[in-house]
């Protein structure tokens, strides 16, 4: 086992089989010390984050899995918070894709001039690209083909793919009660398929109940704990 | 003749007749006094900057309507440096429409890690809102249908349409031996039909000379009066 690459919320470790081993760490995303699942920064570290973002992943990938959606997922191991993947080639250095139902977050404060806080919006999808240097910039489906990212088609496949998952996970939240308001996926290619990567946890979206923001914590022990 | 509206590099006037006069003024995009086409703020003011951008525009403005290209231009007085223009609704507070040959400015910065810079790009079209305190915010055809400001069929025809102007302009620059990297254009609706409004001039465009980017005031010299 050897570590290829530390980044901002896991390790990733080369396997001896081809496969890949990511330990979870309780870094989450945000800044000056508080979380924010839009940010690309390290922000604060809350004891237990990586267990319960590992613990959410393992139900969500299981679940996606049984549904027919073709993900990296191998295995969890809760107790020593890693998972095991296998090989996904990214798209460029990564790429986000995230999917709304609400008009919260960067897509508010871009588009606050033409729409209402909280708006409900139709799987809306978009994508950017991980770039911490570069402010994770946004990119198009345009752009994606001139830099020879994504064909024009793939890109539509994959934001197919994108609003089906989301909606899958929209229906198994609202199961706990929990509104699904945006969510940020990774995708990667194994061999000619697309398959969704790295995790599904509180870090990744912004749910709420009762029209109250669910931190990741307690997003973990209201889906699974209650 | 009443003030309508104080813009950054323009004042804009409402007639007796229903059309509009555009004043332009000597004040330039940019940013701690140095000029930037690509910029949203006010920068330098260059004395006769709003006469040249008024002739170049004047020039440019003709030379599309003689091709079929609706615009909003009536006419042009360049001793009073005001431009007459029919009256055009914006799609939302308005659209800015950029056409790219060459990967620099803001495409440059967002995708350097997958483009070289001033590499070649075939008409790449990419739209951003005008709107100064959120940045200009870029926003795409299916956000553009979200947000009720256009359906995906007006966009592509936007884009097409933006394609052969940028091709013109791009065309008629070679014949006076400059190279069109890049344009910035704005679109209406005269009733039905979509129209190019606003300015083209040294201030939406950055338009290179053997290899030397051309400021907005010697563009307009070299493109007039060579």
């Amino acid at each position: 086992m050897k570590l290829v690459y530390t980044g901002k919320t896991k390790d990733v470790f080369s396997l001896e089989d081809g496969n890949y081993l990511l330990k979870f760490k309780d870094n989450c995303t945000g800044a000056d010390g508080v979380f924010d699942p839009g940010m690309n920064t390290v922000g604060p570290t809350i004891e237990g984050a990586g267990r319960a973002g590992l613990r959410l992943t393992e139900y969500f990938m299981k679940i996606l899995n049984e549904k027919g959606v073709p993900t990296h997922f191998i295995s969890a191991d809760i107790e020593n918070v890693t998972m095991t993947v296998k090989p996904a080639k990214t798209f460029g250095k990564g790429l986000e894709v995230i999917c709304r139902f609400r008009a919260v977050g960067s897509f508010y404060r871009r588009y606050g001039d033409y729409i209402t806080e909280a708006a409900v919006l139709p799987a809306f999808v978009e994508t950017t690209f991980k770039d911490d240097a570069r402010e994770d910039p946004p990119v198009t489906k345009d752009a994606l083909e001139i830099l020879g990212i994504m064909s024009p088609e793939d890109y539509e496949s994959l934001k197919v793919l994108t609003q089906k998952i989301a909606g899958i996970m929209k229906e198994e939240l609202a199961k706990k009660n929990i509104e699904l308001y945006d969510i940020k996926f990774e995708f990667g290619k194994i061999g000619d398929q697309v398959v969704l990567i790295d995790e599904i946890s509180g870090g990744n979206m912004r749910a709420y109940r009762n029209g109250e923001y669910l931190l990741p914590l307690d997003l973990t022990s209201k889906v699974l704990d209650e």
